[in-house]
């Protein structure tokens, strides 16, 4: 092989980016389609024997890739193509408009310190929604708080639950808790029905079915919703890539929540950049501290109704989850006046 | 383009390491050969037009990549590779046998912490060694400490210092400060030459020519230089890639320091896994508390000597780095019984 069809591989992405769906000796080239509204043609997933990569408008310039053992599950829902392949180093991954969602190896970063930052901040909390997060690995982490008694998930595409459920039980398993409500439908229209919960929202980025979930009204929506002293945890981005968004993000949350508002961040190798941040907010009444958890959940006897002890969140790395590298903290707090 | 030929690239450089440079067409391959006595040969150093894919044994199985905009400079050195590319979104990139080393965009993270971690855990540091970090990132970081009198660096490969004043003037400023003194050689002799200083250990990877300086008789050697509460740093490594190297470093120092011995770790978005750890120990005498700092720098006048104000490092990030996930502080506590 020479290096002028190796020049053309890694360009192709960028430069065709509307090339038809391919497959021919075992290569395989997905390419989006507009959904939502969004232009998202750019966004290509690239599976080709060997490796896939990630490459999107949201992180330009860069792209991690994965190799690919076997590809197990390449679908479209009425919302988003749905891939899932058993990669060679860090077990099965889902992907999600060729942006991947979580790998085995590393899904216990995301789903513990999402869903543990805002409980682990309450007492006792009592219901919590779960917006978003169908391949269940919130739920599993919710269902390690016994305090809680009703759990329930909204989720707009039924095909990511049925994906999760067969390919990746140890992160579906959060469906085998008793609490667990399963609404497969529009979380935003879904908040409105249901009063007081905590709310996670564990979503995709904001470009395709998420992108209302990044929004003033959704942020409204919520704040509604909760009781006093209430919480919620959105998935917001990587301080690296998207100081943006989170700007936007932190400016509207501080305007629409009287309590805390908060930012947090953790490692999760397989994301872009390799960093995750969570905005989290409570409303007016009872005060929330959430870089005090008040909350703690036991690393050892956490396990009990989800079959494996926690891999990642700790009280120490929750309160450290907050502390901010300065070029993220001087644009963060310029937002509190 | 077929995806026939999509294929072979993704595959080329697993199936074929051995493949000899070849330029074409503008593509650049560039193929590693032995060097101290390590089968480098695996390690790939892949340019072609459009994008640097970074691909090693050391991370199995995963790649990033960055879109280039243009080669800038390549060369061979007694001791490696060496390549200078203009990214599209990282800034300038160094790339060293075929792995980053440092982007302008990022290398803020990793020259801060790997610096300040230590200098600002002990009271007035007079003088530091730098073995390694030939760029000049850390001296920068250093002579932000006015209390340094003395900073000798003993870097093994003069080109690394030379491409580094040529292409990343606001890396390679460090030179400039007066109390700097450059030696070119072997650090492990030259520690045994400078008696009582903070050694800060800014080294590529355990494959190539740093593998000396991950091994115990290089600790040992350190040990002996340190005066008493005496402080070192070194490179040390991914908790999500490297647990079994990073557990024997630990054990080693375990052995080796009397005093404190803790892992710490922060984001570096262009480092495999976006992570990269550091192992901090001090020797017996004055009790030094890692975690703690106590000789703060002032953000905003620390620019005096350096052109830029800090952009990463707080007291809040020090602490919190040594913050570990579960997974990580089970192995790494083991360590100290």
């Amino acid at each position: 092989m020479s290096s002028t069809q190796e020049a053309n591989l890694t360009e192709l992405p960028v430069k065709r980016p509307r090339e038809e769906a391919v497959e021919e000796n075992g290569g395989i080239s997905v390419t989006m389609e507009e959904s939502n509204g969004v232009a998202a043609a750019e966004c290509i997933s690239t599976i080709i024997p060997g490796w896939f990569s990630e490459i999107s408008p949201m992180w330009p310039g860069e792209a991690h890739s994965l190799k690919v053992e076997k590809i197990l599950f390449q679908g479209k829902s009425d919302y988003q193509n749905v891939i899932v392949f058993q990669s060679s180093t860090y077990g099965k991954v889902l992907v999600l408009d060729g942006v991947i969602q979580l790998t085995e190896r590393d899904e216990c970063a995301y789903h513990e310190m999402i869903t543990h930052l805002p409980l682990c901040s309450i007492p006792n909390p009592k219901k919590v929604l779960v917006i978003g997060g169908g391949d269940g690995g919130v739920l599993r982490e919710v269902s390690r708080h016994s305090s809680v008694e009703k759990i329930d998930i909204c989720e707009i595409d039924k095909m990511v639950v049925d994906v999760s459920k067969q390919f990746f039980p140890k992160v579906a398993v959060g469906y085998d808790d008793p609490r667990v409500t399963l609404h497969i439908g529009d979380g935003v229209a879904f908040l409105k029905a249901v009063p007081d919960p905590a709310v996670i929202v564990d979503s995709s980025d904001p470009i395709g079915p998420a992108q209302e979930l990044f929004e003033k009204p959704f942020f409204q929506s919520v704040a509604k919703s909760l009781r006093p002293g209430g919480v919620v945890c959105t998935q917001a981005e990587s301080i690296w890539l998207h100081m943006h968004i989170i700007e936007d993000i932190v400016a509207n949350c501080r305007q629409i929540f009287k309590g805390s508002v908060n930012y947090a961040w953790t490692s999760v190798p397989t994301y872009p950049s390799g960093v995750i941040g969570f905005m989290l907010c409570s409303t007016e009444g009872p005060a929330v501290d959430f870089k005090h958890p008040i909350n703690p959940i036991d690393a050892d006897c956490s396990h009990v109704n989800t079959k494996r002890p926690l891999k990642f969140y700790n009280s120490e790395m929750h309160s450290a989850a907050f502390c901010l590298p300065l070029f993220a903290k001087r644009v963060i707090e310029s937002k509190a006046n």
